[in-house]
């Protein structure tokens, strides 16, 4: 593509009238059209960032951040997107604020929303719960909007939550197509999401998750594979299952590494938890059984400790199509002898993807703006084009 | 009103010199008609945002937060507010600055008003200081304007100190403006601030005499009730006298809150903790008497206990006027069996009222923003007129 | 100088192409004209601010900011900085990030930097490790820059480092400059940078290293005093010793501060730790000797003890040229019975002397503005000439 017409005209031959004023959950809920249309704003912004044209659309809205986890690179590539559009972080610590003297989602929902355009949430800890406070919220701000309390209506994007990390998944997805030259050419393309082994436990589910979910939409052949006892959440699996059916590729599980590696076009060695026992973690939690939490992990410990191997090695990648398949990874990556002993993938191997693997993770940004984007302006294309019209620089000349 | 105009001709018959170039510390340090301007002024920035006009009156500049206690909705309000007029929010985090290391007050407030246009602080804690604090702050700030080490002299909001919360009170009062349909329909409305049950202790009291401290300004019949020994600050009584005297309402105090919400329009049931208790906290804290802290907490919670039945049932809302007295609270409230065993307000009354007290919440991002703009505005008027000419839309069409 | 055309014109005098896409480490890096390009775009920024023309540059973009060390100035003065020219400031707390998790700096480096125009870094703990740092992060973001993966290439600012502190030196020397009515009359001018003692142990050596760094570039007389055992770095008294040599001035040693602050035109008399005791702490941190910094502190402490007369006095004050020496601190300093009970300076000197300390101040954040300036544009003297053209007002009128 070459010019912002291109961008436009693609977005003419798409429907995703749907995307105006909604949310972003879970990549499954929307169409291969809805997508499609993310994945092109996000160039689209790209584009126009790199001609030094900008796309500030808001003189003046706030995006609300809450973060019930650690966080390096989703935060800063909120921030990111945000800023590029003109929209000012205010990050909802709840350490700072009122929220724990039990006070309900749905006031504090409200209360922080009177300027709100987004609210960008990462839940991802517990199963069950994540997705669903994210619900809670949307209900609580519709309503708010519905009643007079809200001026606008603020838009969800999904930073992470126990069942989908969709942010991180578009952004892989329009990584790998830039790589093969378009989504045109994903069909037929094996994907291997493969568990690997860390030192640490508890990762969450949310990437495997999302990518089976995701990646099977295009019709390539995703193998998921794990050792025993590490699966991921059944609805899931069926949701990959049915992707596949539908796009004409195909969704299999394997407990073996090599055989998902074998040939494979794109591999996404990474760590995650068993999802019984995140299940279990939850109601201990919920419990406040902390013996049994700390039981519970260093038995999840012990178990990694038994699966060493299934790391992504040179001999592994040697076996994928002509030794030069796509590595993914949302970083950061555990890489033996390097951030630990043994991890997820030898340091020569990382190494020789960084480049592309920073590329990969440089998509996040724009993919949060599109979802934005695509729910703030009704006629996104008529937009992009005055933007360009209107022809502001970003950095003055 | 319909048009900007007539929020501009309301401010033409309005006298509010005074306002410009200076802060906002009391309500009862204001005049009527400056009150009414910040009222107009709010309405009328609502006004420009429900119709998408861009209120950015700077390209620059930072409007600096100090939070002494935790906050959740007079943070993000105190940040759309800024946000709303251009201004990016810094925030002296305490704990992350070198402030503790013995530098003066003066010093600190110079050395991050550079490029600061307003300074937000919340200060409510100790009994004698916040109020005393801010007013250190300006005295710093000003100084350093005359000196020419600052540019321009910061504008202080107060955000709640141990004396007033005059943004929490002013939206509370723009909200019951509404609901009776103008200012001047509020004579002769009986409103009863009522001490409530809560089991927490040490609620400032900075919401019980700023509202009488404010709601006696127009007319109104204010009752302050509470049980015996939990009396507000003697000098805010004071004032509430002085100002019904002033306004032909009345100032009334009573212990029984049967009696004040007899036929009353509006009611405000909320705990606090007595002034003299407060401040005896105050002293200990000064003292570092951790012993004699934890057993006035323990003295003030079995206080407390006794008066359970100081709740805003359901049954008492029924002997307001006509039944259907306005309910206020500044939220977070303390509802029975949501929040706590026993509270300030059963659920069914507090859900019945659930919009209109987020409405209420809804109006301090606009109060806040009203009064930094006519502290920074000599002739608001022009302004308002300007930036409706101007016609910078707040998201991009 | 009274017009914008008159910095252009200093501008146009001047070499600095080398600044263009370029650093701020240290400023014994930069040349002469450099440092006054440095200076001169200062100026024209605050004379721009002071007439209420807006020198917003970016209409999108991020200053990152990363502060291992508690900051209020600092920090202040970065958020002003950044905001003066458009950027939004975004932290990386690294309490908040995955940065602990073992990932490398360049990986950090990389995803904080995809929307970033300027990373400021304080880190000025550990002896050989903050300007190392800072390179490791100029170095990642460089090459991010060259793969593709970042599409600018942000420019850092050294905030204190463990050798320089540019910034505050920068803003120091400008004070002077504008106190002696120019650079060109610092000839000759004797500056005293004196140690002080102060009942804290372990503060940086970065001020007194920046001092004696840069005030021996402009043809003064540098006298550095301290007691027997409070060496800094041995490189930067060979910087000075080269700078003073090429510059006409001189750079001298004293264990006397009466003899350093005899006829002195500036004094800077301020705490430091001796640079081989940092040097053992940087170690001991290393090997994790917990036991071994405490003897450490508690030696430290000791041996600062035998200095309290290292104080600056008015008596010392009355020996300096007509008693009347430029005093400069960093801030905040250690007063006598203000902050302490022995410290840095008497009372009744810092209090005469605060106005124009806040003004030193006062042009930290013009000269961190002024560096991001310089980086950013290849002709800069174009770019105020437009922006003066353009006259967009910072303030609405």
């Amino acid at each position: 593509m070459k010019t912002l017409k291109d961008y436009i005209d693609k977005l003419n031959s798409l429907n995703f009238k749907n995307m105006y004023n909604n949310d972003f959950f879970l990549t499954w809920e929307k169409s291969d059209d809805e997508l499609e249309a993310v994945f092109t704003v996000a160039d689209a912004l790209r584009y126009m960032r790199e001609r030094n044209i900008s796309t500030k659309v808001f003189e003046s809205g706030l995006g609300i951040s809450l973060f019930r986890d650690n966080s390096t690179r989703t935060r800063f590539s909120f921030a990111s997107a945000c800023n590029l559009l003109g929209l000012e972080v205010q990050d909802l610590d709840e350490g700072k604020s009122q929220v724990a003297h039990g006070e309900t989602v749905r006031e504090t929902a409200n209360m922080i929303s009177f300027m709100a355009d987004v609210i960008g949430i990462r839940d991802d800890m517990y199963i069950g719960k994540g997705n669903a406070y994210m619900h809670q919220v949307v209900d609580a701000v519709k309503q708010g909007n519905a009643d007079g309390v809200l001026e606008q209506r603020p838009t969800l994007v999904n930073l992470q939550c126990d069942i989908d990390h969709p942010t991180q998944c578009m952004a892989d997805m329009l990584h790998i197509i830039h790589e093969f030259g378009g989504i045109e050419n994903l069909k037929g393309k094996k994907v291997a999401m493969s568990w690997a082994y860390s030192p640490s436990y508890g990762k969450p589910l949310s990437v495997p998750q999302g990518v089976i979910g995701l990646m099977t939409r295009f019709g390539m052949d995703v193998v998921l594979a794990h050792p025993e006892g590490y699966d991921v959440m059944p609805e899931v699996e069926e949701v990959a299952k049915a992707n596949a059916e539908r796009s004409g590729g195909s969704f299999t599980k394997t407990n073996s590494m090599a055989e998902a590696f074998k040939d494979a076009d794109v591999v996404y060695p990474k760590s995650w938890a068993p999802f019984a026992a995140m299940e279990k973690r939850t109601n201990l939690y919920g419990e406040g059984d902390m013996d049994g939490i700390a039981a519970l992990e260093k038995e999840l410990l012990a178990q990694n400790a038994e699966h060493k191997d299934w790391c992504c090695t040179e001999e592994l990648m040697a076996t994928t199509k002509d030794g030069k398949a796509i590595y993914l990874h949302c970083l950061p990556a555990d890489i033996n002898n390097v951030s630990c002993k043994d991890g997820e993938v030898e340091a020569s191997v990382f190494d020789r993807y960084r480049t592309p693997l920073y590329k990969e993770a440089s998509y996040k940004p724009y993919v949060i703006a599109a979802m934005i984007f695509l729910s703030k302006f009704e006629d996104p294309q008529d937009i992009l084009k005055k933007l360009e019209e209107r022809g502001a620089k970003r950095i003055f000349e």
